[in-house]
């Protein structure tokens, strides 16, 4: 017999979780809307192809790969039986999505001729890492993107921010701040420091500022050979915070082309989003996010009472490159659902009852009286009340808990007398109270 | 450089598609929460063992598999290249779900401490086959299920059946015949033929009758062993049709108990949704359904247009004993996502503008003039308005064919003009049509 039990790493959502889950979605897609944003889905399955070598070595050996089938797996099974030296890979020639950004590339220069450019999308659909599983790290998770692609405008990485501010703000978690750096003030920072060529190796340290302090930081540069007249540039700059300094910023950065540019678009932005009472957006010279492919704006938005970040994004001006098509420039943001879940659970913010709560429920008194009940049921549905009726004529005591169990708000109770008089007997959960009333009556009491 | 293209028999979806595919789904869903039923997600992976012989040897080939990782995949690799007859399946441990229903006796099995029965859940979620691609055949496509699981009230299946008529009249394709039959019915009728023994082949063959013919049934019966005298009596029953036949029926099945038992559930079911005022549910005694798991009623749903099933399902009383919990009776139907779309792609049913789309676009004339719509556009939004700017001052007819091509209802044009009067030219995109007007009249326009 099979145990009833699912991959480690993956989770069940009952109705509880899914109505917080829900509300997040929701809350979002909304929100993406409000902003001209549209949907769009792509398959859990891409290519092998078109995810290998866009997630560095590490994350190449987290994906999850579909095993070929029939004639392709047993050729690639016997490849390897005859020559170890084959690579795994004959194995498969598909794997599931590891975040949505390669898709999204993807998707736009698959679909390139049918787009409308600027091209403004959002995409709420999970994804799969090997990762080893552990508190808040799953193996299936949600991502729920948001990007512009195909304009250079600033304008988006303000609207981007705005729209940051609004979704956390109709979640209930207004409380956050919003840091914003740009890539070209840290590839300016190298070009000072003479370290261009090491670009990348700085980027790497610096992003780890957080975890390993400033002397963690100048202990792997050290080692990665950057020399100490360098070194005390740098860490000049990673002491530096706030709009105050950005003066400060710019004469640092006074040899470098890319840094002023650099300074100039973080200067924009941070007076667009003011001018639109933003107040939460700060610059933070020490933000410099993992991944390769940003190229301007990088963000990162943290919850004042939560130490992680909860959502992240920033400025790629050649993510469709890899595909064959150049010159694409686009900015989003990614919302990390599974943690704001677990803020809002912690914060006791999710709705008790939503518009997908089941409100009322019919006690089943037997045939009769169930049948009656049906009638009306009817009624109350068609004017889009949430009901149902216990299905058996169980005990009483057993109907009542079910209803409690569900956190139905109205039990109904129709027997012999109601029958006769057309009423039915209304009670409250929540107060307790009982009442006898029409079915108009009820549909308004419960339309509410 | 990799090709942008997706795996064979996987789709993406674009914005338009997707404003079809969540009207179905929204639409579907809050049919759903109106009959109390909750949402619940399970993860795209499921443990190899959960699915293997659940669907049947064709079934379990075209379970997509994923392949273990590291060490394990080595263990593996190194059992084959040592003894060539070891399974494949020691090369996976887990694997892509084949459809909801297998998944959710699991779910149930394995939450059966937390679950309030009985529990009446809808799941949304896709589905993977390795399936040889064709026109409306896919390898990753939506199911859509509705079950109440812990109830042997047969008032579950006349609120299934008003539950579908229900969702079908919302999605504009009220026209559909629901076909009911009994597998107690079939099972009376195997018993008076004197096949108990072969009522599986018996099922299997009248599941056939569609595509077949009376005439095919019978050979395919007959190559099966079973005698001309129970031949006789089975296509006696194929040939009876319509609910003035219950009579014949019951006298066809009067030595059947169980065949007795399917006959008064039928006419239960019919009486009952009859007297709710649907007429559209009809019995079929040729209707058998290919799936084991079914015991007593069993449903189809055709469009009076479209010769397929759109939709199905029936009850079963056995479905978690597999995961080790007896006594669960539960029915369900499922919904054809993909059919439904694409019948209501057919008859242009999707609705041109939905709460979702974009209703407003600023032109966008030049930075300036760009930074007063921002202002604008934020208390639009507020209003809850979808609402955007063109990011970039390009030419005015490139910005407007943007618009058009997205459908946007309404452009607003912003000059030193209207900055200094404090207005909005406001073009209807349908109409051609240009106000001046305030923001609050703006506002009140769009809310409409």
């Amino acid at each position: 017999m099979a145990k009833a039990a699912i991959p480690k790493g993956t989770r069940d959502f009952g109705p509880d979780q899914m109505r917080g889950r829900n509300f997040i979605f929701d809350t979002l897609k909304s929100v993406f809307q409000t902003f001209g944003f549209q949907p769009i889905e792509t398959p859990a399955m891409e290519k092998l192809e078109t995810l290998t070598g866009k997630y560095g070595e590490e994350g190449d050996r987290l994906i999850f790969k579909i095993m070929a089938r029939g004639e392709k797996l047993q050729r690639g099974i016997d490849k390897l039986t005859t020559n170890s030296a084959t690579p795994l890979s004959v194995l498969s020639e598909d794997a599931l999505r590891y975040d949505l950004t390669v898709p999204f590339a993807r998707f736009v220069v698959q679909h390139r001729n049918e787009l409308v450019f600027p091209f403004k999308r959002f995409q709420i659909q999970p994804v799969w890492r090997a990762d080893r599983p552990q508190k808040g790290r799953y193996r299936e998770f949600y991502q729920c993107d948001v990007d512009v692609i195909g304009s250079t405008s600033l304008l988006n990485e303000v609207e981007l921010i705005q729209l940051v501010n609004s979704g956390f703000a109709k979640l209930g978690l207004a409380d956050v701040t919003i840091r914003i750096n740009n890539r070209k003030i840290l590839a300016g920072l190298a070009e000072v420091a003479d370290q261009t060529e090491n670009f990348g190796t700085i980027t790497v340290a610096i992003d780890k500022l957080d975890k390993i302090g400033i002397e963690g930081v100048e202990k792997e540069l050290r080692e990665n050979g950057i020399p100490e007249n360098a070194l005390a540039k740098i860490s000049a700059v990673l002491a530096l915070q706030g709009k105050t300094e950005l003066g400060e910023m710019r004469k640092i950065l006074a040899g470098s082309e890319i840094g002023q540019k650099g300074i100039d678009e973080l200067a924009f932005m941070l007076d667009a989003t003011q001018a639109l009472g933003v107040n939460n957006a700060i610059p933070d010279f020490t933000l410099a996010r993992g991944l390769d492919y940003y190229t301007g704006a990088i963000f990162e938005v943290t919850h004042n009472d939560f130490n992680s970040s909860i959502c992240g994004g920033g400025r790629y001006d050649d993510l469709t490159g890899v595909f064959g098509l150049k010159d694409m420039s686009g900015v989003g943001v990614s919302f990390g659902a599974d943690r704001i879940y677990d803020l809002m659970l912690d914060k006791d913010l999710f709705p008790k009852h939503t518009a997908n709560s089941t409100e009322l429920m019919f006690v089943n008194f037997g045939d009769t009286e169930a049948a009656h009940c049906m009638g009306l049921l009817k009624e109350i549905r068609e004017a889009g009340i949430n009901a149902e009726i216990y299905p058996d004529s169980a005990k009483m005591k057993k109907q009542m808990k079910y209803a409690n169990d569900k956190q139905i708000s109205f039990v109904a109770m129709v027997g012999d007398q109601e029958i006769t008089s057309n009423t039915i007997k209304l009670k409250n959960m929540e107060s307790g109270e009982q009442t006898s009333v029409s079915i108009q009556e009820l549909i308004r009491v419960l339309v509410g």
